[in-house]
């Protein structure tokens, strides 16, 4: 029977490289290879030829969600990944926690990299939320904003502003680099953006205070860590609600994923996060769980997404052996587990992550779909120089999800 | 190292052909055979398939200034060609010197397309702008408009109207063919294109009047030659002032062509033009000394713009041969001389000029791009055949500009 009626979609981020050697084309990959020779393979580009795509953007588009309409900035995601339960008008932050000196030069971006008692500091903010009075414009008490902060990973955590008359139309305090704590200031000329600005930078000075006194940081010290006395801000974003997947496509739709940021941008669309201990992101997930979730998750939804985040964490650090050996993992401990699967399967790249560049970069990705109902190509192998030669020629995001909801016989006439 | 800072990109005008065998495809260019071999290929339209295009709009899109909003019409882009110094509000045109009878029936639409002292007879229009003024409209006196004339190349030159209260919606006095100089009338009821018109139609009737009574026509005449006795006027388009090139992408931009036009589309966009002796936009053009000013052009410069225009012409003659070996010249004395540039080097065509037409097409042309970053494919030749198996699939002249300066790592990411 030519017929399948679930979709797997396999988005193995920053997967493909530039040059004439790359880490895909180097590893070893008989079951990706299997799925290639067997399916019908492309290039892709989840926004454009020419785009180099952010992970948040990249996601939207793959799913359906153009992000010129639905883009909301990257704090919502992360916040949303963070396990926040958002409400309209939220402003939302990426907030690492860091080292500043007395200046607020800064001494580490990522405060050691480390998590010790960071969960602590997080809840110290939260506790602003009653104790707290704003005082940010000479005398007006902004005692209608509400603070909410969460520690996630490492370094990383999350901080919501909730009130009204706020807007996301602000700069960063993060610099992006190890030079000092930045103002924030507004991007267009609005109150609300004004307000808002000096809220973050009333914030940060009171996180400032509150992280130096804290008796975390002087344990810390004390254990031969670096003081976390600050959190740069980043990527604000305002949350709307969105069409849900499931209105859009009628599909009951299951996200398996380490990242904060692409849980986040699953259920911005109302897609089930489904936790999978020990996936975390990194070179070492749980990639054998991530299967067996994947597998159990087909059973009782129409899409199941996973995302496998390990080679672009490796492509960012300009590692090509690292990268090749963690490509040849998810082949062994994921593919081999999953290509029985009843379903149509997709694999694609969300962007290419270049060693050479450790970033992303615009560099068309790879595409390959297996399935009873596809026409297989003459492909071989699973690589960028073979899908060069697929039947599906390139493949951009907003073609995809019509693509293959008609695939699986789901998309509807245009005419009659 | 995986990194290329500078682009060389080279145009070979009306380059590709139509049928199963085509000047490229007969012609031996093993330089170029071997940059495909090492690069990655594809086919490519300038604006869009199906599209026709002219040798301005072709450029402005390749540039990546869409031509729908940047357009300003070819007189436009002739006369900064001509070197004249435009400003905001000209009114432009390409004059062609031609022979008239004393009812206008056009004799010769080039006067015989020598250039034989047509640089006095276009001066003399220009002391029009002192001892004229011009009466159109029965009684009112035009004495605010200034007419700018030169001389370029052979029969050609340019005409520029200056002063407020003009427009470009008006049409040519050309007619294209051998029938009679036309009136030009307005495009659309403004009464900035009715005085336009009427000031193009009297200042056609004192070029005229000038012409025919000048010492010069008596020498041309004694010397066996035709009298250039009118001017030709087309391509009327008003200058503005365009985001520069620089400023767009912030690249410093020379650029390196025979042909008027090309220099000019670079003048607007603000790209510095390098004069080469000898190259004159023929098939006798002097390929070594551009290949030469290119070399030395990337040493100064971010991305230099190389325009090659022998083989359109041969296209427009309708001779293969000649076309066939137009293209091997190139190859033996522009490719072998640059392919060592350390660059990105991006080869492409404007459009096809088929040899069977001797006309432009909308047929794809070929895009070729080598150097370190790119992902080699399995194309062995440059030719259109070739290009069809292409690792680039279809590129279009918008996506030209973000695709190599994303390969140069000078794109921005589109989300986070």
């Amino acid at each position: 029977m030519i017929m399948q009626s679930k979709i797997l979609l396999v988005v193995l981020d920053g997967l493909t490289d530039r040059g004439n050697k790359t880490p895909l084309s180097s590893a070893k990959h008989p079951n990706l290879d299997k799925l290639a020779r067997e399916g019908i393979n492309g290039q892709f580009f989840s926004i454009a030829r020419g785009v180099k795509p952010g992970s948040d953007t990249a996601h939207l588009s793959i799913l359906g969600y153009d992000p010129k309409k639905y883009y909301e900035g990257r704090g919502v995601y992360e916040d949303l990944g963070a396990g926040i339960s958002l409400e309209p008008g939220d402003v939302c932050f990426r907030a690492n926690a860091a080292t500043v000196d007395d200046k607020w030069n800064i001494i580490d971006r990522r405060a050691g990299r480390d998590d010790y008692r960071l969960g602590e500091l997080f809840d110290a903010i939260n506790l602003m939320k009653v104790n707290e009075v704003f005082d940010t414009t000479g005398g007006k008490v902004l005692d209608d904003v509400e603070i909410i902060a969460r520690h996630t990973t490492e370094h990383r955590g999350v901080v919501v502003l909730r009130g009204k008359g706020l807007s996301k139309k602000i700069t960063d305090t993060d610099p992006h680099t190890i030079t000092e704590v930045l103002k924030s200031h507004s991007l267009d000329s609005s109150t609300e953006a004004a307000r808002t600005a000096s809220i973050v930078n009333y914030l940060t000075k009171r996180i400032y205070e509150i992280f130096s006194k804290s008796p975390v940081n002087r344990d810390r010290i004390s254990k031969g860590k670096k003081p976390a006395n600050i959190l740069l801000l980043r990527g604000a974003g305002m949350y709307e609600e969105t069409i849900t997947f499931k209105q859009k496509y009628g599909l009951s739709a299951a996200c398996i994923a380490g990242g904060a940021l692409y849980k986040g941008v699953a259920r911005d669309v109302g897609i089930t996060v489904v936790e999978v201990p020990g996936a975390d992101a990194t070179v070492h997930t749980n990639l054998t769980g991530k299967a067996m979730a994947a597998m159990a998750a087909l059973k009782t939804h129409d899409f199941v997404f996973v995302h496998i985040k390990g080679a672009d964490a490796c492509g960012h650090d300009g590692d090509f052996n690292a990268k090749k050996r963690f490509i040849e993992r998810f082949d062994r401990e994921f593919f081999a587990k999953v290509k029985s699967a009843d379903a149509l399967m997709v694999v694609i790249s969300d962007h290419s992550t270049p060693v050479s560049l450790k970033d992303h970069s615009a560099d068309p990705t790879v595409i390959l779909i297996h399935g009873a109902p596809v026409r297989p190509d003459s492909v071989k192998k699973f690589d960028e120089f073979s899908a060069m030669q697929g039947g599906l020629g390139i493949v951009t995001g907003k073609e995809l999800m019509p693509m293959i909801l008609d695939l699986i016989n789901r998309s509807k006439m245009y005419g009659e």
